[in-house]
């Protein structure tokens, strides 16, 4: 058995990977940490996964070397926590943006902070394990990927190298959001409408262009669904389109030992993935225009967020990809 | 012409109703007021209505005799505002809660506040223009009445001498929580679920049995819905229950004069009042019990709250009841 | 292990049954049958289940003595089918409505048929484990109770000898009315509103009335949700109410041994419960009116139906309750 | 007055446009017809119109050279009434796609049918009003745009000789596909959801390209809403991407005479649109790929629809553009 830390337990992704943790066969919850809501038990912020761990603050010191961890706390907050525990020993899934970009320099500009731990963001690795499997096992510091580059990525890896001019529109539940109340996330605002926000400016970009290795655009809708994240995604083929069954042979086979991405042959909605960690990817090909079309659907909390972390957990921990994810 | 001065109008209450003024044929809007969004135009809070003007703080001093306006502030901040305005002469529809409960002594107990102004109370007129048209015309101040008694009281006036051992379920779409966010509103929290509140202890059930003169058990609950508001009513038929077809006629003779109230013949939903000032209800009798079974459903924006406004003010000012609301 | 065969899977109820008699420890799937998509595999018509199995005619010849059942066939036919079943000793789970009422002359007033088999109408035992436990674990056939009964009957149990004057006001997700597309089930129609159906005429009526021993007067309503049902029940205590502490204490006591059934106390709501096999009630009383507000909250298509059955299942297999489950 | 005939007022359009004729104060309804629901009142399958008049079978033989009509029949259907109607001397806006397509040729292509009527279709002015205001006016047949193509168009006119690689992602609400109940419409299916579907294969894609002259990769999807439809519309600026400012003049520019294309400037929401004729469009440019992004957000039924019907009988009357649509 692991002992796997909490760190951030009260909003919609620690709740979720704390209740993960803890019914995993082969982790058992260590610190469950929260700020604000201290004090109170997990069933009480989330009742649908009766964890009755009760949460308390962090204490860095009370962490052994050789432990697991996972940092749900906001960006900036979160890097700090990180290196408090690296500097213990633990090995980190970091569910926040802090770990994504290699670039040190892109903080200031996309978050607004300078990284307070350059070395060990040098150290860390991008977490999605359907591209970086080996190198997750053996990491001190997995950046969990973000909700939106989880599914943008999924739908366009298979064929990145072949594809430029993309365009990603996405479409996601409101539990992206979080969970603080704002305008924003008011049923009467998100109820029976559609629109984009944060046009050109959404901080994933990056962190999708990164892993991508090319220039996207990026446009994230608000839809009213409460979980689910579905990227539409836009490419032209410069060498010329491939036959259909040619390109879905190239999603299998990129996916051939992928345990949670599933190729299907119908555009996806969210019901099949909505509280799984699986994503269900789709790709066609405009032979008019030679563009591709790639769908990626995944539950944003779970394969977005608290079910790709422990997925990361689970391979940190030399364990099987899927233990506790089905 | 009549100078409609909307005291509060950044909320959804208020919004709606400065956007019915603002298009009323006899209705011109004076001051449009707000507190923290004081200096927004309307269109900037409430894209939805088009409306341009600009709202102030509230000037006291800028009102005339024989004005009329309409207060949509919180309670206890309502009365003091109402005071002001009746005290320059004009004639005021108070949308909060200020002025429903005629015995003073039930604002501390409801409310939390002793009533600044007795005096002013004393004259208030309940605003049911389907039972009080008269007094309404007639008076200084009307008592705009809250939304679950509104569709409670339509569905059981025209019973209410003949029924005992009332109760009422009552279902209100998010809007009637008002804009600010709270957990209680947020999109993830009602999307997808229905949930009693305040069982036992809402604030409209002294104002429901004040005007049935009656006890009554009262159970709201939030549904995913933006704006509408339906009552399952229940009560027994103390002296034998009616036919059917008494019982619908009684309502049909009770309603005949009533522009906005329509008797229906099937349990009503809410798409067929949603962004209108009628209601409708819909009563049914258990034989086999006794027991009376009436409906009553509104938009709880409209005939719960500014659209009755509006009939109000229409009365007050000798106008057609229905004028700029169909 | 025993063989499950499920009869009648390309439903809501039918395929999320054998979802979760395919992932049971215990059981196994043996026939999974459809009428009108016999041919295709289960994860076509249910995609969120993954269960690969191809759904075939039922063959009553295919079953062994000793197997179990669930018929999740429409009312009459169920009644056909499960006594075929029967017949070759094979012991049934009946999800649909025929052999819950015990009277048979019941059938043709409400189900609008002459019972086929009133021979194993009259063995057939009320399948509510928290009532029948004993009796369902050596029963050839269970009727597993109708949604709206099982979450009213819950709320209701612990007091139903001290209590008259029922009044049920239900709240159902669309799937309880099945997958079959009408025009009360289209997104238009449902979305944002609430409305009540079937009043006085519902066929789970006689069902609650049977089980409580008392007339009740039950209206059930559509709400724009998928999964999950509340029922807010009202009824008398003659003998005076009880205090709130000793009310809610009889609720513990009652389901001290019931895995599934949680005291809440707050007004549940359906989140905690959609996906699982849990009912939450939260009893409370009306000092003034001496009036008994209970509410019962599940999710339809689980407690309300295919968990409940793995639950009777469970029962007769000498199994624990809970397998499977959780 | 005229006369205006809607033939086909029981479905979701139709009923829509009996209601905006039959409150129009220069339109009178003339004949209202219906197929299956012939003898029903509007008011029975559209409560919330409130529209008395009983719908008839189609009477060809009961139009007046000079009247108006609209047909909302399906595609085929359409053709033959307009026909059988512009015969009469009637003028007519066909709601259908059946005059939309100015190369009769595409219908069996994408309609399956062969165009019965090639000399009204070669008559037939597409009926954009902010692009052929004046053909519309003396047009003896004036084919209503597309929902799709509205909202996409509008967002994309303003700069159509410039762009180039064009892609459009669009959302749009249920009552899009109509009132048949259908698996793809069940409440169960759609709520809490998004997918695309028709890839590559929407009937509105020819009708787009024709618009813009230049082929476009158009993905359509459904979202849980009612009535509302996004077009996210991405774009190269083949000769350098303009200055936003420069973007923006020119959108306003281009709809400086529309009475109802507002030009907004954070990306459109539904709600500012639903049940009004007006669209909201909004530009943007990715200065780092030269991409024009621009949205489009329409009510799918009013200016998608109906509510564009009724501008381009105005138009053909010789009325204000707006009358009856405020």
């Amino acid at each position: 058995m692991s002992t796997v830390h909490v760190i951030g337990a009260a909003g919609f992704t620690g709740a979720q990977l704390a209740a993960l943790v803890d019914a995993h066969p082969y982790f058992s919850l260590g610190q469950v940490t929260a700020r604000a809501d201290a004090g109170k038990r997990i069933v009480d912020v989330a009742p649908e996964y009766r964890v009755d761990a009760v949460m308390q603050e962090f204490d860095p010191d009370g962490v052994a070397a050789g432990d697991l961890a996972a940092v749900c706390y906001p960006h900036a907050e979160a890097a700090v926590a990180v290196g408090e525990l690296v500097d213990r020993g633990v090995r980190v899934v970091d569910v926040s943006a802090d770990h994504r970009l290699r670039d040190a320099a892109l903080y200031p500009e996309w978050y607004g902070f300078h990284h307070p731990r350059p070395d060990v963001l040098a150290d860390a690795v991008y977490g999605l394990p359907e591209i970086n499997r080996d190198a997750i096992a053996g990491a001190r510091v997995v950046a969990n990927p973000g909700c939106y580059p989880t599914a943008s990525l999924l739908a366009l890896l298979p064929v990145k190298d072949d594809v430029s001019d993309i365009v990603i529109d996405a479409k996601s539940g409101v539990s992206g959001a979080g969970k603080t109340p704002t305008p924003d996330v008011h049923y009467s605002s998100v109820a029976d409408s559609v629109r984009a926000y944060k046009v050109l400016a959404h901080r994933h970009t990056p962190e999708i262009a990164q892993e991508l290795g090319a220039a996207v655009t990026f446009t994230p809708h608000l839809v009213p669904v409460d979980r689910g994240l579905l990227a539409s995604c836009y490419a032209g083929f410069g060498g010329g389109a491939p036959h259909p069954d040619d390109l879905r042979q190239r999603y299998f086979d990129f996916y051939a030992h992928a345990p949670f991405v599933e190729v299907v042959e119908q555009p996806p909605g969210m019901h099949a993935v909505q509280h799984t960690n699986y994503a269900q990817v789709c790709p066609a090909v405009d032979q008019e225009s030679g563009r591709l079309i790639a769908f990626g659907v995944i539950d944003n909390i779970m394969k977005g967020a608290a079910g790709q972390a422990v997925q990361n957990l689970n391979l940190m921990a030399g364990r099987p990809e899927d233990e506790g994810l089905r």
